[in-house]
């Protein structure tokens, strides 16, 4: 499969900062980017889960969290540090003291969700006021953060190991980059340029040595830079990233934080899980802008991306195996029942994966993307919209539910976050092509080959592979359109323009159809979505003879709630089982599910054995009918057992 | 089979303080005791693993104790609170707020070990220094705690739920116990009672209330109870026994600290295995002296252990699953590779079970203790008698060893006083019947039936099942011998007299022979050991579709160092496979090893990928010859991979 011709980005760095693009990260014309991102408002995601999702976030989610982060305190801790509001700022604090970082994140999601509806009168307002409660909460020499005020003040900066100021910073520079990028207004941007400031001022080369003990500030800063154009920040990135594992260690020196080794020489995914991924992020955007500086540093995120990938990941796109340090677990250790798989994980395995392939073009960020995001990511927000998980199993007995809100309740705003901005991480583009990263129902509008090229997607993706795009505009001159040629199909869609096949160029987890396009033409294909089940490497002990059924991006699970008369946990399947696919558009706000038959073992007794001798016959298995559901769209029924992994049945019935 | 009939103790409760018995607890003549056990001295284990364990513990590891306990600073903590010693004992303190429970259980297993040797000059010796230094560490008012001294005594019983001071306190006084009853002197029992007094004066009805966050003292007061006869110990332990789960809620009413509800209505076993043990031992203990006035928590207390043997316990006999929070998790998740089953939870359900043995005579608490002691509690202690384990899992991949010391050094010197006093666990004495828990080559003497019966067991056991009982002594009347029959086995074991067979009496979970015994005669009996693969109940995830090879009481595993060739990860057996007992006594110190075929899949190669098509070929498994070695003695040679649960291979070989 040839390589896809390296295009240089649209525009050059130094414009970016007057040419706003509104999406999480803007690479363009970074010498180590490929692909830029289309911005929100350019792309559309009009029908399918993914709208459904956005439309639940935009009327619910939003409202919900802003609501929660006003109910547990975590504004008017900042009101009150502003003085907007009387009382003690810290004897009334509420929360934990990272409580700033709910509110920046929503505000992140607002202004996002801003960019797609600017008329939105009361989300605006909402905003302004956030804002506004923001800019008094900022002391006069820039430092923001509600909990290290008055008397704590004297503990700014003092642990920056645990403290999370850098994290919460790292999030209100973020919250200022969409605001700035939705909005094109500057205020906020001028308090995270403050705050920016006055970390450098207490940190830096020859100031105080330290990286960030809950990374996030990195890739915050580089964003900055990219917002505004100063190369200063881009310079503090990379310094912090390249703080961990430096001497002398000023947080410690453990793998916990990342700092066990310089980055540049960790080959392996450790640590706590979500810090590691916004590390790795971070380290991504900075090797993205400045190559030629950070070459090891390049084939250490190559590298941990392999480690991860390869060793460390979830079927559903999960990270992190242990409850204990929220960490990573050993190379293959992958339990299902006590799975950790954070949210916040996903949300950074997510963005992480579109930072490499903004980078690289390769097709395997791109599946990343999708397999999360369909799975292991939104299974975090419930289909109310108001309740999500902080914790992703795989496997159940009945009592993992999702909650209203978290004593730490970072997952929340920014499973939202993410939402609100998903049409800018749907398509890409180089000098001459538009890629689409994310099949959806849809339009997308993009400038490329010096035109505007306009598509209008219809697809019932992913639930059908039947995928059908109208040229709406196009350039004069030939352009490319790259369509997923995804790894978990046995071989790429073909397409046809008006019912004519067409040829197109296979890149790397692509296909690229060239040629002038006409505005009326449509370009058809259809993905094959056979069931499909999935063995894992023989040491990941929790999925040892057991298949886990997927179907193109989806990952399925066998939920009580579909079953009546026997245990889910009592069930094995074929391996070469026949899997039908029905839609149900009724069941759980539209999906398909898979039915099939498994062998089904009588429930134990109550008083069983916990241990008997392996020759003991076993009670017949009954063949029974099994739905299994998409994993995303579990827990949203009546509570009961769940499993994604699903035993074999031995060739003799067992 | 018939219940055995209940005798009642042959000593009076009232008469228990003047005729101290040599052995951890003491339930003579309680109201709710069956059997009383026989003393340290009473019983030698002579030969075999136990014997073994025993002469390192002696020889090794009470030595590296207590030099590790000097080397930490443990006991110059409590020098320096007592002025034997320079400095400040506030800036100065070394370790954690609760070493001083490392010294004092290190007192109490050099207690035990006196009891049997009491002409070692320098055991005694170091036993007085250390007695000297904690007489000195004791506040007038009785309080003693080397942490909270000086500056930090004003934080005394401050926050019972967090800070030992119950739990440290309850090891002083069953190191004081043990001092008693090895020496009959009474300089530490003083301190004890000192120091329980003070308790007293600050906690009681109409004081303060509060339960013991990490319980121990409850325990140790009913051993003071018998050891002082001073019934005010007694329900002293009843009331803080009571305070679990008591309004007010003194420790926070959470499961971790089994307060969620009073003990007497708990079904379910939760929360930290350790603390949950041996709160459930100090119930067991007062269930035991005034089961007329605690009707409702003896059956807590027989429905605890259902849970806890029918749905939480691991097949070596570990107990807690998770790491974090070092807890039970929930029924049936009994994860291997990720097991906590910490040593000292082993030791607590060792000493748990004794007690509901004694309690009821049920085989089955024989079974248990038999199970792990022989499996997950002496995996704790190295070969070298110098390195433990704190955690002790079911599978690793080789990076899980054995540590001389720990920051949190519980589990070596429990490991040490429960190796110490085990001879006193080994059998036990009813009015007319002598009761084997433990089989291993010894002797043992105790008063039953109004006589002496003194036995020398002949035995190679576990390795081998045949039992050679030579009577020394015995009473002029008829008298009961009783020998396990453990739930092991598919059949009791017959018994001769002299090569005459005998029927004896069926128990639970016993054969008693009972007879008029003369000295000379030779009572034999051999256990049949065939190897015994066990499978798990459906729902442990961990042990679908594997089996675990027993035989006996032994638990087996594959440990790579015995494999060449293949990675023991990639091996699957037969669940109907001869395996052939050979043993092996240059191995890991003499043992019986396991030698039979599995299949073995080629090691995948490094870049193999996580999640595969199921329905792609799998690499041709070889057939190789395995060698299962008890679980007891892994990771004595070099590090590699490890598992007991061992995947069966189905019937096409795959």
């Amino acid at each position: 499969m040839p390589s896809r011709v390296p295009s240089p980005g649209p525009t050059p760095a130094t414009d970016r900062a007057a040419a706003p693009l509104a999406a999480p990260a803007d690479p363009r014309g970074a010498p180590g980017a490929l692909l830029a991102p289309v911005p929100l408002r350019a792309a559309e995601l009009t029908g399918g889960p993914l709208a459904e999702v956005r439309r639940r976030n935009r009327e619910v989610t939003l409202e919900t969290i802003y609501r929660r982060c006003e109910g547990c305190g975590a504004i008017d801790n900042l009101r009150r540090a502003g003085g907007l509001l009387a009382g003690d700022p810290v004897a009334d604090f509420q929360g934990q003291y990272y409580a700033d970082s709910d509110v920046h994140k929503w505000l992140e999601a607002a202004c996002w969700q801003l960019a797609e509806d600017p008329d939105d009168a009361r989300l605006r307002e909402r905003i302004d006021t956030v804002v506004t409660v923001l800019e008094a909460a900022q002391d006069e020499d820039g430092y923001l953060n509600s909990y290290f005020v008055n008397e704590r003040a004297a503990r700014r900066w003092t642990n920056i190991r645990d403290e999370h100021e850098m994290y919460c910073g790292g999030h209100l520079v973020q919250a200022a980059v969409a605001h700035f990028r939705a909005t094109g207004e500057r205020r906020l941007l001028a308090v995270a340029i403050r705050f920016a400031a006055h970390v450098w001022s207490v940190f830096g080369p020859g100031r105080r040595p330290g990286a960030d003990g809950h990374p996030e500030y990195e890739t915050a800063l580089v964003e900055l830079y990219r917002a505004t154009g100063d190369e200063a920040y881009l310079e503090q990135a990379l310094w912090f990233v390249e703080q961990h594992g430096a001497e002398p260690r000023a947080i410690g020196g453990r793998d916990y934080h990342l700092d066990h080794a310089p980055l540049a020489e960790q080959r392996e995914v450790v640590g706590h899980a979500v810090r590691a991924l916004y590390l790795y992020t971070g380290a991504t955007d900075v090797v993205t802008e400045v190559p030629e500086r950070t070459g090891p540093l390049g084939e250490a995120v190559t590298a941990l991306w392999r480690d991860f990938a390869d060793r460390k990941r979830y079927v559903t796109g999960g990270a992190g195996s242990r409850h204990e340090g929220e960490a990573f677990g050993a190379r293959w250790e992958l339990g299902d029942e006590r799975a950790y798989a954070e949210s916040c994980a996903s949300v950074a395995h997510f963005q992480w994966a579109w930072r490499m392939f903004l980078r690289t073009g390769a097709g395997e960020f791109r599946d990343a993307m999708e397999e999360v995001l369909h799975n292991g990511l939104l299974s975090g927000i419930g289909l109310d919209g108001e309740e999500f998980f902080y914790v992703n199993p795989l496997a159940d007995n009945g009592g993992h539910r999702r909650s209203p809100w978290f004593g730490t309740a970072c997952c929340p705003p920014n499973l939202a976050r993410l939402v609100a901005s998903l049409p800018s991480y749907a398509f890409a583009t180089d000098a001459d092509t538009l890629w689409t990263l994310l099949l959806a129902e849809g339009r997308v509008r993009a400038e490329v080959a010096g035109g505007t090229l306009e598509l209008a997607v219809s697809t019932a993706y992913p639930w059908e592979g039947a995928v059908s795009i109208e040229v709406v505009n196009a350039p004069e001159g030939a352009c490319g359109i790259a369509l997923p040629a995804p790894g978990w199909a046995s071989a790429p869609a073909g397409w046809a323009v008006d019912g004519a096949e067409v040829e197109g160029e296979a890149a790397d987890g692509f296909t690229v159809l060239r040629r002038v396009w006409r505005a009326g033409e449509v370009l058809t294909g259809t993905y094959p979505l056979p069931v499909r089940p999935l063995a894992a490497h023989p040491w990941v002990r929790a999925a040892r003879g057991r298949i886990a059924l997927t179907r193109g991006p989806l990952v399925f699970c066998l939920e009580q709630a579909d079953h009546e008369g026997f245990d889910v946990r009592d069930v094995a399947v074929r391996s070469d089982g026949a899997w039908e696919v029905e839609p149900r558009p009724e069941l759980l706000g539209g999906t398909v599910v898979l039915r099939g038959t498994g062998l089904a073992r009588p429930a134990p007794a109550p008083d069983a054995p916990l241990y008997r001798p392996a020759d003991e016959p076993e009670p017949a298995a009954e063949r029974v009918a099994l739905t299994a559901v998409p994993y995303r769209l579990w827990a949203n029924r009546e509570a009961g057992p769940m499993q994604v992994w699903l035993p074999v049945a031995s060739a003799d019935g067992a």
